[in-house]
């Protein structure tokens, strides 16, 4: 049987069909669709991807059989049109056009208007009695082919349509008449025969031969291989060629263009949405040069038409059941469908549609649940610029935390706090962040770094307090001593007005309006029929009350991670944490530590009312020492100084004292020195602490009949005996703190895998740990030996080359890190049937890692209070999506 | 059938052998062995170890049928000794001995001369005609029985002896005459019965069972458990009782006792070896109270024991195929054999004897392979202090680079270079040292840090030039500005004399004398041997022509890594690389990477040719270039001094520039920040220039017909896509210098293995690479999150607290980083089968680790030059133990 390459459109029926796209790609099998739908498309035929194919096979011709299916095709469009090409009376025009499996917007090539000739454009102007728009149409048709068949430049036929209208006084394109537009094709025509030495081709067939390869040649220029790289689209699938009949908006009063929803695209309104233009073509529309009217005047102007196209719209709705966004063309009083296709959409959009469609039974709640991206539910959850503002940006960095800030900027933290209350708006600018800074970062609407990328501290805190952040601004100069940032050329100082965007990275001068989406009642309603598909626990990363609360609020279920390190850092417990570090013994160490007791206890008991039920995995202390220490580089010039002015000798012993701790505390590689469990080893009475006021807590709570259920976290695990010997330690207090209190707590013990070999040998950590949550920040880190602090430009170089499609920072690493993964889970689970494991990292709120940790079988994830909701989304669409497949 | 519990031997019979150390312990199978050897040994009976296990599980007591054979032997050991146990004529004295399949000497008990009491006391005194000896034994019973059975202190003993002595004035042992120790003997027997409210036993039947539950129960002595597990002995195993006649060798003049090797153990000469005391004990030769006899005096005294004894150990010696260190007694003129055993002996004699065993067919080549263990090879490479030298210890860090040396302390390398110019032999003691060290570790005899590990700076430079050092010594408190360094409470100054001991990690105060072995002959011979054996290839770690030679005279087969960073730190060539790194732009940094070409060129060039014939593999530069620049906190106090001295503003502003870049690349975490091959993507300039410089090196050479095998190497992958690029580099700048001088060069592009990642994805990165090659040091540390040079302490901490049983830096972590190893091995050569893979971290010269490549079929390893005779040798046994198995 001979292959088929050709497939018919027309007349209320079609070869193909919709779901054709591999072969007639997008645009040729919507055409099909809507043909069988008996919408009015006008007639033609889609010449497939295969051919595409054979056609760059046989060295870019196309072979006879091909030729002559496109013959047998034309002679039926041209029955169905009741015009043929290159008949002098009434001469059939036609489009050609590209239309691949995925969309290419604008990369491959489009002819119009072909079939013109010097002797057709007179039957045109006979037929259509508009000589004017039949030449119009010719010097169109001739410098589209000249342009893209004949692979000249466009500018040619611009500078000479521009000298000929100085030449005549024109200023207005409607002012060039039948007589001018006819000796402009003449210009035009000469302009050809110079360039290309030949004539311009006169037989319509030609014409079309050359357009077809032409459409063919553009899968492979330039522009199209690198959309599809940057796009991940295959280079193989080629692209299909639609030849379809010409209809004009253009041919007087009785014609016109339009373009619509059936559905409010901003709000999601169920109202007909849309706007058109008498006597005009699409490109009219677009170009705004004329004012379109809406869509609703057409019902007084054209009562039957827009019924027409009410009742063609609202079919192709119903059959793909979701928002069409059309466009529609009259000539001379018939109405002719274009396109449709699925209608893009604001977040509040997609939900109210969904919502609604669901009501009106035209989809699944599982289908509602998938329209809605994580993407954009991340517009709900965060204050966003008026989408009209004028932008004047003045740099750009990586969008770390999202939402929009505006706020005078400020470069110190301290400073920060003191302006934000007296109710200032701040923005923190600095170098970068550290933990010293956040009780700035706090108080400031938004934060500001020059350096860091995606999990730099700054990053990593912003999202945590929901505070929107731009990292790693490298265009910026920052002075924080001087108070000055200097960035293209212009200076800003402490108290000038910038904005900035956490979602897109931009940061602007001046105060932008913002405005807060709201969340409406159908997302809540989309929210609870996402809470009945997942099977993923959502956990948050919470250090404080606030935290809990807000991230129950957005639907969290427990804690995954409170880091206990930053409750030292608050004003009144630092000096006598840095205490505990200088010690000279441990009996010193265990004194400071004793202060240090009922605080956290403190701390412990504020979250553990905020998450009551829920359970509550706590961290004990992971950063190394030395961060609550001052730095080296300021306290050895501060020594230098002090020694100048004369300051007393004791003074700078003390000073000296400090310096020689720091130093002997200074690691060149902190992330991979004394930091986490092995703290708790090296000073066994740091764990003991935290265990001790992590029970006494759970006890004076569980006392008044509250529940709680500690699960405590030991990090940096890489060998079982670091665990079991930290385990030993906090069931020995806690059998002692439940002892002294009278009092029965259920608690687990489990593990941070964030150091490599702890997924190595997870089988053997399994028979220790009740349960293991993944540090994918750490994990990553050790994985790729990358600090996430350092190497900012590397990742973004590596982006930018290919080397790396996503920052594994930001999106999981699954062929690398994910195998890490994939082992502990089999290991682990194979040691211990029922282990209950978890996520942690800040990859916890990235969809694509959630649909990964569903996969492997996870018993939940966790993130920032800000990306919880996006988290259960992630979670549903894991389980919809996997069914699919 | 009933299961045999106690085994008998003597009389030239045993019903065991020497094989049956399980069931019969060491000492057991070895007096099992001797007897069917027909040696005097004195007649007795092994109880087993699977009494002990009885014993413990019947809950410390010994079943009816077990005790019954126990009688049974006893009365065939008094039928063959002609004595009986408790006769009062003649009474069999038996000495009750532990004995577990592994040595564990001193652990466990031992009871002699039981079976007197206060009427066979008399009966020996009679037969024998020694009333002091009869005594002497009594007392010395008691006090054993009372110590071991009874568990009473050794003290009360020894102090009632004391007292007495004092009493009745005397000085020495000899004079106790037996009235006196029988008076003590009631004394002893006073003191059992008022501490232990009964009298001591004086059934001899009640005695020996009693003796034998005791041994037992010393199973589980805390010191026998300590030591079970710092051995890695298994808990279960159990020991068995050694019941066995006693003999005499201080029955008077015709009695004697004595000690001996069959070889000399220093030396390994063919010479009867020992020495012998007339009329004494065994622990008498111990004590050294006495000065014994060389047995060669033996052989006039007594020509016909001495003849005996010869033909007895030499039996043994051909026997056991090995040196035997035998112990004897004479008891009246008749010979018993107590003890044999496999001699310690020297490094040297262990060479002499492997060699000369194998020249008289006792063993075969490969055994005497097997003889040498590596740790003894380490003696013959470097210079040890004289054993006979007094050593003043006064302090003791990590062993890092084995060796001895000698020398003034200095606390700076330039002023070390100064010194050592003019003829001092001197020590470098710094606090640690970095790349800016290295000229000054050179020209030093020996390296001293107070901080560090085993893969620290220090201690990998010092390998790799073979320099004694100890690093981690963190009992110094260096004060390098100062130039003291104060350690246990001493304080020394620049030019105080030290001693250094890299093989024990000791330091000494003052000169001690050095001695360096020779490499013999038979080192040579037995090296030859190895060299047919071992599958694996051995190459060695050298950056300079000069270790390069070095390493071949010690057999190295090629380069596994040359460093090309280590180049740039030289003092005219530094300047240079720290304008190309401060470079603004690509073609100010190639200016000066042009400077630095022809100085790489010349290096290559040395290094191929000390190579020439073999592979040299080299790895592209590594570390962050911050290294290469002045320190932040020193740069930021000289500027404050700058400042305050009123210095120019035009250098203030010159060093402010320095330290702003500096600043910029300063990293957090550099081991995980912008290095390896993350410099040579992002300056593609610096790798161009490496590859130049090696093509260069490599054509210049194969004009003259000198054969080299460049094997280019690139660092820290961990994406395919990085190796991809740099190999597309490389092989573009070989073809452009090959085309320009028309030489063809054979080379290779691969990576090293280093990064947890590429492990991970090996089969995609060996899609590309040529070889892979092992960076086990950086592996390690991201597989642990260990950086090596800030856990020191943490890895100490581990190996005392048994939580870590080696340190992973020396010898590989098989469980954890060996599972990405073998991952890596498996997927790499899944991809390409003939993949070459070796191994270029420290761990290339240990032992243990050398065995690991093996089995996972590694093409080589490469280690420092000192250690390629011992990876030589570890790489035939491990074959030869592999074919044991």
């Amino acid at each position: 049987m001979i292959k088929k390459h050709i497939y018919f459109f027309g007349n209320g029926k079609a070869d193909g069909h919709g779901k054709m796209k591999d072969l007639l790609g997008g645009k040729g099998a919507g055409l099909a669709e809507m043909s069988r739908l008996r919408a009015p498309v006008p007639s033609g035929f889609t010449i497939t991807t295969e051919v595409c194919k054979i056609f760059y096979e046989k060295h870019r011709h196309l072979p006879k059989t091909i030729s002559a299916e496109i013959d047998r095709n034309l002679d039926k469009l041209e029955a169905t049109a009741g015009k043929r090409l290159g008949d002098l009376e009434n001469p059939l025009l036609l489009s050609v056009r590209s239309g691949s499996k995925f969309s290419m917007p604008g990369m491959m090539d489009t002819i119009l208007n072909l079939g013109l000739n010097d002797e057709t454009v007179e039957g045109l102007a006979r037929v259509t009695n508009n000589p004017r728009f039949a030449y119009d149409c010719y010097r169109r048709f001739i410098a589209m082919f000249g342009n893209v068949v004949l692979e000249m430049g466009k500018e040619v036929f611009e500078s000479a349509l521009q000298e000929k209208k100085r030449e005549k006084g024109i200023q207005q394109d409607l002012e060039m008449d039948a007589d001018f537009l006819s000796r402009l094709v003449d210009d035009f025509k000469q302009i050809v025969q110079k360039t290309k030495g030949e004539p311009f081709p006169q037989d319509p067939y030609d014409q079309l031969r050359l357009a077809i390869q032409a459409v063919f040649l553009s899968w492979n220029n330039p522009r199209a291989q690198f959309y599809r790289k940057q796009n991940d689209i295959p280079e193989n699938i080629g692209t299909a060629v639609n030849v379809q009949m010409m209809v004009f908006g253009n041919r007087g009063s009785n014609s016109a263009t339009g373009v619509g929803f059936t559905r409010n695209p901003a709000t999601g309104e169920r109202e007909f949405y849309g706007e058109y233009l008498a006597n005009a073509q699409g490109e009219d529309v677009v170009a705004g040069i004329r004012t379109p009217k809406p869509i609703r005047e057409l019902a007084q102007e054209r009562p039957e038409i827009y019924r027409e196209l009410r009742r063609i719209t609202d079919r192709l709705e119903k059959h793909y059941k979701d928002v069409q966004d059309f466009e529609f063309t009259i000539e001379e009083g018939k109405l002719y469908m274009l396109q449709t296709r699925v209608g893009k959409r604001t977040a509040r959009a997609t939900v109210k549609i969904a919502v609604d469609m669901v009501k009106e039974r035209l989809i699944a709640k599982n289908e509602a649940i998938l329209r809605l991206s994580p993407q954009q539910m991340d517009q709900f959850l965060h204050p966003v610029i008026d989408p009209s503002a004028k932008r004047s940006v003045i740099a750009k960095g990586y969008p770390a935390s999202p939402g929009a800030a505006v706020g005078k900027i400020i470069f110190d933290a301290d400073r920060a706090v003191d302006l934000a209350e007296k109710g200032e708006k701040v923005l923190l600018v600095r170098r970068e962040t550290n933990p010293d800074d956040i009780h700035g970062m706090n108080a400031a609407q938004g934060v500001l770094t020059a350096r860091g990328g995606a999990t730099s501290h700054a990053a990593v805190v912003a999202r945590q307090m929901g505070k929107p952040c731009v990292v790693g601004c490298e265009a910026l100069h920052v002075e924080e001593e001087k108070g000055i940032v200097q960035v293209s050329g212009k200076q800003f100082r402490e108290g000038d007005v910038l904005t900035l965007d956490g979602g897109t990275g931009e940061v602007m001068e001046g105060r932008l309006p913002l405005i807060s989406p709201q969340v409406v009642g159908d997302l809540k309603t989309i929210m609870a029929w996402v809470d009945q598909v997942r099977r993923l626990g959502i956990r948050t990363n919470a250090d404080t009350p606030h935290d809990a609360a807000l991230a129950r609020d957005f639907g969290a279920e427990g804690i995954g991670l409170c880091r206990t390190e930053h409750m030292f850092f608050a004003e009144e417990r630092l000096p006598i944490m840095q205490k505990m570090i200088l010690a000279k013994d441990r009996s010193e160490r265990e004194k400071h530590l004793t202060e240090l007791l009922p605080m956290q206890r403190e701390d412990f008991k504020g979250i553990f009312l905020a998450m009551e039920g829920c359970p509550v995995t706590i961290r004990l202390l992971d950063p190394p020492l030395h961060e609550f220490l001052p730095k080296r580089g300021p306290l050895m010039v501060e020594i230098s100084e002090m020694k100048h002015r004369g300051a007393p000798a004791s003074e700078i012993q003390e000073k000296e004292r400090l310096l020689a701790r720091v130093e002997e505390l200074h690691e060149f590689n902190p992330m991979l020195g004394l930091r986490g469990c092995r703290l708790g080893i090296l000073f066994p009475e740091i764990s003991r602490m935290q265990a001790q006021a992590i029970f006494e807590a759970a006890c004076e709570l569980a006392r008044k009949k509250k529940k709680v259920h500690p699960e405590i976290m030991i990090p940096l695990v890489g060998l079982p005996g670091e665990l079991a010997s930290q385990k030993q330690i906090i069931d020995e207090i806690a059998k002692e703190v439940q002892t002294r209190y009278k009092t029965k707590i259920l608690y687990k013990v489990g593990t941070m895998i964030e150091v490599p070999r702890a997924a190595l040998v997870a089988d053997q950590i399994a028979e220790i740990a009740e349960f293991f949550s993944f540090g994918t920040n750490d994990l990553t880190q050790m994985t790729f030996a990358f600090s996430r602090d350092d190497t900012v430009a590397v990742i973004k170089h590596y982006q930018k080359n290919h080397l790396l499609e996503k920052d594994p920072f930001a999106t999981l690493d699954i062929s690398g890190v994910g195998q890490l993964i994939e082992m502990a889970v089999r290991k682990g689970r194979g040691k211990k049937r029922n282990l209950k494991i978890g996520i942690c990292g800040e990859h916890g709120g990235d969809p694509a890692t959630v649909e990964f940790c569903h996969r492997m079988g996870l018993d939940y994830v966790s993130c920032s209070p800000y990306r919880v909701p996006i988290a259960r989304l992630a979670a549903a669409h894991a389980v919809l999506q996997r069914r699919r497949h």
